[in-house]
């Protein structure tokens, strides 16, 4: 069992359930002496709130961390750092017809086979909920690797519901309810979504993390590479399918020569490596992708299976986003501070 | 540092460098009783061995595995097991040129600054050579996983430099000599990897492994998910840039309703979820893709550094393989092997 | 760093400091299905609870211990356990004199010079209050060993102070406000706390705990043995500077005919061992002593240093116990939970 | 299961079996750019080695170390360094007589229990060959600890078989074929050994392991404590039933005012701490003792248990040490420079 921590050096455990009294993390392993606040876990926990536009879930969660321990007078101690994110709007009666039904492409079936026993109620630990305090944690590591390293995380869609959206700046990224990097393109992502909503379904998106000012060097190989803690961190987000490095899949499809990432005067040419070399940083940009599938709770009715192995069909009414993909994007980035800052403690 | 251990219940740590004495593992919890000897081991590092066909890095190790402890009288006693494998083909002087050079797309360039010392000689640790190991471990697994649950994992390339190769059976990847799953394609693969020698340079591909007979429940939420493991697996594997497990990248072009796979009768009618939800099997085969780099060691000129920081043009004369993507295949298998391995014993 | 975390397959992180907000833990690794509220652990935090006695440190904290997570309808769901204990009675104005000088014996010293930042109030995270974490923890160990295992752990005080407590029963300990486990020793026990009070001094104490119902087969070799991770355990706790497993000390004097534990009839005639041979446990009850010294924190003057280097006189005013060995007991019976949980959970 | 690994940030797993081909170990985590060859592991091991002496085993092990991994033209990588040692003079017919018989206070009953393996010849992995592993590994600990932060490791015998060595120095402890750290006592020691092998009989020890030189401040609270992990690492050598720090057990008679070391000058002006307040070191000597009870097999006839589960009567035939707390100092001072070494790498 166990596997609710994540990092070595800087080791956070999350606890709490959808429709629990409460989400929270403990982040071990940050150095004493830096600067902490609940303010400064607001701005990231405010990104990935739930009800925070109308393109997302509509539970209206304020989402307000506590800091229980590890900060003395202003400053981190060392110490651990638990933090507490209250449940206050969790209306569990939506899910009085799901007692006893499984939702096609849901963790409710795999996870009542492996614990035998059900939390219906928003899917429990399953539940998107879970990253609100991985987003507290990581804006803790943001705050660290910004501070001592100078490394800046960004993130953005890239495709949704079939909607490309061309990079053009980090700035209209953060700017956009969507996370889009690209100016005009609001307009149809609002119209996708509010499609989706109608016809009670969902689509899946691209997601795209980058950290910048990432020194080289980190990574333990040959396991922990860097990548790969990358890569189990993001599969670790709900509803994650995919993840790329870098060039990706693409890579497949190139030639040595093309793909080699060629140097001169002392600079990288090119960057399919995703700043990534042999499982340690190179200095470049850390590159990674994410495919996020379409949230599997919706209100189209599917034909599924009831706990006493009945057929029968579903419909959730619960309030769910209609791309589970947008509010992705800081949760993304959340993981990818988890890890480097991981990676930067072993590494000293 | 560390991060040369890999597993929780069953952990597998390697230990060796391409061109040092030996390469290795301590494979441990395997439960004792289970019958064991070197024989078990030989089949995986067969298909996986430098110069075992034309088509790959002629090296010619004999991969001769000695198991050193954990086994008494012919099963194991839940003592770890050790394993050595010698190497006895190791040609350092063909890397006498690369001494001071990085090779564009390889290790050298960011372990050098991590760990400010340079074995030179075909990668040292970072090579290839070090996946012996997990072979070998992978073996145990394998035999472990079908002997008690009834498991079966196999692999097969999807696509090698742009040679696209349809699922046809397991039964016509495994007498492949590119693992190749179709009748007919050998001819064409067997006709890019000589162009790409004669070019001296190197291709990517896409590997599948698909493992059948996995019981549900097995993984670890909410980080140690199944399908996180899986991806830290694959993605620490030499060159893999992607990790998609089920649908992967495709889902985040579908709609929820088509991506959710129904039930009736008490079956699944589809497997976009690869055989995991919400990170945890759900009994279906657990399927994956992960796509494989072109071989960075070419002897095509490229544009470099030198370590003194100096512009340079490297070309790299050691034997390698055209395509690492085909030996990576029994290496992703035993990779998946090592973690369903792991998360069984994790379950039980 | 990191360290705050206790257990392979029952891992309880504690976190929180004296004077801080909270004290609490995440425990991850309880199977789901066993009935826990949080009237389970009152019993074990109340043995422990400042202010119970007047023998005790007067400090008067509630204890109230709030279950965030892992619960749901009354029963354990596998998920992690995060446990919630406000803190209600610091007094941190007791410790301005404490802000720049080292108490003889105490954390502060080597803390400082470990972390950099002082946390002067009450000893912050090295506080013994940090236990109560362990405590409500260690309930929940002991539950689940109790309803799976019929496994008992109970604990006494052997000596205190000088005076020799002879065993008699577990009965007596447990009525007794010193943890005596026989008749008529609380006249001399409180008359030696009262004289120790007048003096501003304090006394050291010897603590046995024993586990009864332990099965045979408990215990990792060959670093994580069951007494190696006990003596990891108790050593782990304030105050404690010695740990002795079965005959401890007294095996140096004596000879291999006298000390192996002879059978017959399918019984141990002894038990030298103290329940642990080779590391693993024998079926036999698990014995355990420690050594606690005297709690550093007293009123009488001592020669010390200050922050800033210089020769000065401390004399500590807060609240503080005058034998921490007293509230030792119920700490070491929880840590002896918390290791055999842990190792039974291993085993299956 | 497993429990083979010990420490964080310098892990050493150690693998082998008393009769089988080898015992050994994977050290991981030393830093790169150490000086190491195989002649530096060789003076620990030689002080350990049974039949050095005639007062130990007459075992006749050559225990030569090969160094498989790591070292990269005589200097530490950074990468894992793996240790073999070959098993050349196991005699298994010694033990036929020992296949269903348990011996008293040997591990051969409780790690049947465990495994439902028996390895009966010498012990398997419960025999003290395994710490063969664990020295060749402290060696390297024990180097770097020295060239990087100036820390010597010393140990030796305090009281054996009754006769108490009273300390006069570390040169005549490590001249002395007992470790003994006073002029003068061999002969009685050699006695005493020679009286016990002519009963058929074994005794115990107190042994005695200092470090000097250790910075202030390594240590993890609030759990891997340095005195937790020494207590750990201590009680994890075979045969070990009680381990002190500082004052150990002699502080439960102590008051706090003569126990807290005073500071004057800006120095200690005592130990009883024994280098560590609140688990963290504070500069001074880190003292540790430990108890050692008298080897279980013996020649003396003892009543025991068939594996059927009949009574007996066994005696053990093969070569044992009359007192195994002699070797147990070698072993005791590799496993404190594991612990330091790990904790000082943990600090950085």
């Amino acid at each position: 069992m166990l596997g609710n921590s994540f990092g070595v050096a800087f080791c956070v455990s999350t606890f709490g359930e959808s429709h629990g009294a409460a989400v929270g993390c403990v982040a071990d392993g940050c150095p004493p002496g830096m600067g902490l606040c609940a303010e400064d876990l607001r701005g990231d926990l405010e990104r990935r709130r739930p009800g925070r536009t109308r393109h997302v879930t509509q539970r209206r969660e304020g989402d307000e961390a506590e800091i229980l321990s590890g900060v003395f007078e202003g400053r981190t101690t060392g110490a651990p750092i638990a933090i507490l994110i209250r449940n206050t709007d969790a209306r569990s009666r939506d899910y009085a017809d799901l007692r006893d039904k499984f939702r096609p492409g849901h963790a409710d079936f795999s996870w009542w086979r492996k614990y035998g026993i059900r939390d219906y109620r928003g899917g429990g630990r399953s539940s998107a909920r879970e990253t609100a305090a991985r987003v507290a944690a990581g804006a803790i590591a943001r705050k660290w690797l910004g501070e001592n390293l100078g490394v800046v995380i960004r993130g953005c869609l890239v495709r949704m519901g079939g909607i490309d959206l061309p990079f053009e700046s980090w700035e209209l990224a953060e700017r956009s309810a969507f996370f889009a990097p690209c100016a005009g393109a609001e307009e149809a992502l609002s119209a996708r979504v509010e499609e989706l909503r109608r016809q009670g379904d969902s689509c899946g998106a691209v997601v795209r993390v980058s950290a910048a000012g990432v020194p080289a060097g980190l990574g333990s190989p040959v396991f922990d590479r860097l990548d790969a803690d990358i890569a189990k961190g993001m599969m670790s987000i709900n509803a994650v399918k995919g993840v790329e490095v870098g060039s990706g899949f693409s890579a497949a499809e190139m030639l040595g020569s093309a793909h080699g990432d060629e140097m001169a005067g002392g600079e990288f040419l090119s960057n399919h490596a995703g700043g990534i070399l042999g499982g340690v940083s190179s200095g470049q940009d850390v590159e990674v992708k994410i495919a996020v599938k379409p949230t599997s709770s919706i209100r189209k009715e599917m034909r599924t299976m009831t706990t006493g192995g009945e057929d029968a069909v579903v419909s959730t009414l619960g309030r769910h986003d209609p791309c589970v993909g947008i509010r992705a994007v800081p949760v993304a980035e959340a993981m990818l501070a988890l890890v480097l800052m991981d990676h930067a403690l072993r590494q000293r």
